[in-house]
């Protein structure tokens, strides 16, 4: 049988030379890899009861959507700014060069509710990270932070230390 | 009870003044909207079978995730250039002003696959044309292309002629 990890491509030297990218795309494209993929991520919830996915602009709308779906939970897009129509909140983060921002709509949340935060790839938590603090200006409560893989060479889950982080795929 | 059209918003002067932007995030965050949305897009596939279903970058992505798991097909993000790390064939489309170009992988629709194209608005019809174009250079077979809501006014219908074009809102 296919385990999650065999869903995933590897691809050398993308975005840019030296990093090798970890392709979704071959799974999304499985109907067998995403239904494997969504339970993987449903079990790493324990059952806990959601009312908010907040998925990550725009790898982390794919299986967010599908979360939130299984969930019986709205599902709630974290984009870079500019691309959100009603009125915002937004957060200024670090990259390797610059900075970048995410922005949120102020009614996606409402006080008390309780979230899930879901993005394909936990690399340096710093989308991640941004992503909690607006949720926290929101009033929600943060019940998982989940990925379909994260990165342990680039430490993530440090910058994310205090929230409960799971992932279905560590490299 | 409340009908499709109650779950979008509408907001004045986006992404600039004089356009009505049709906001479908609200529909998003109340799980009995999607549910309704996922419902009517279904139900205006009237059964047909599809092996994969390709949603445009990036509002294309949350049904069409959601389609393609309900019809266990494949999903497949139409991107564009330069975010899909495998190697790729693209499309150029003109824009009001300009031109913007998108891309599909290579390897994403095997010749003679049943084909559902979904993306949430209908315009002027560019990116879903071009998006026909790249899934025939495949081999793909379209069977139709579903969108939430066309905008009438804009003629995007015409540019499809020929395509099966369903839609679950006018405007």
């Amino acid at each position: 049988m296919k385990e999650l990890s065999d869903y995933i491509r590897e691809i050398n030297d993308f975005p840019k030379e030296g990093i090798q990218f970890k392709d979704i795309t071959t799974l999304l494209q499985d109907p067998k890899g995403t239904e494997l993929c969504l339970n993987t991520l449903l079990e790493l919830l324990d059952g806990e009861k959601i009312d908010k996915v907040v998925g990550m602009e725009s790898r982390g709308f794919f299986f967010g959507t599908l979360l939130a779906q299984k969930l019986n939970a709205g599902f709630v897009p974290v984009r870079k700014k500019g691309k959100l129509p009603y009125t915002t909140i937004n957060e200024v983060y670090a990259l390797e060069y610059g900075t970048d921002t995410i922005e949120i709509h102020i009614d996606a949340i409402k006080k008390g509710e309780r979230v899930l935060i879901h993005d394909d790839v936990l690399a340096t938590g710093g989308t991640a990270k941004a992503t909690c603090k607006l949720i926290e200006r929101l009033g929600g409560e943060i019940v998982q932070c989940n990925f379909i893989m994260k990165l342990d060479f680039l430490n993530g889950e440090e910058k994310l230390s205090g929230y409960n982080v799971k992932s279905a795929l560590s490299y």
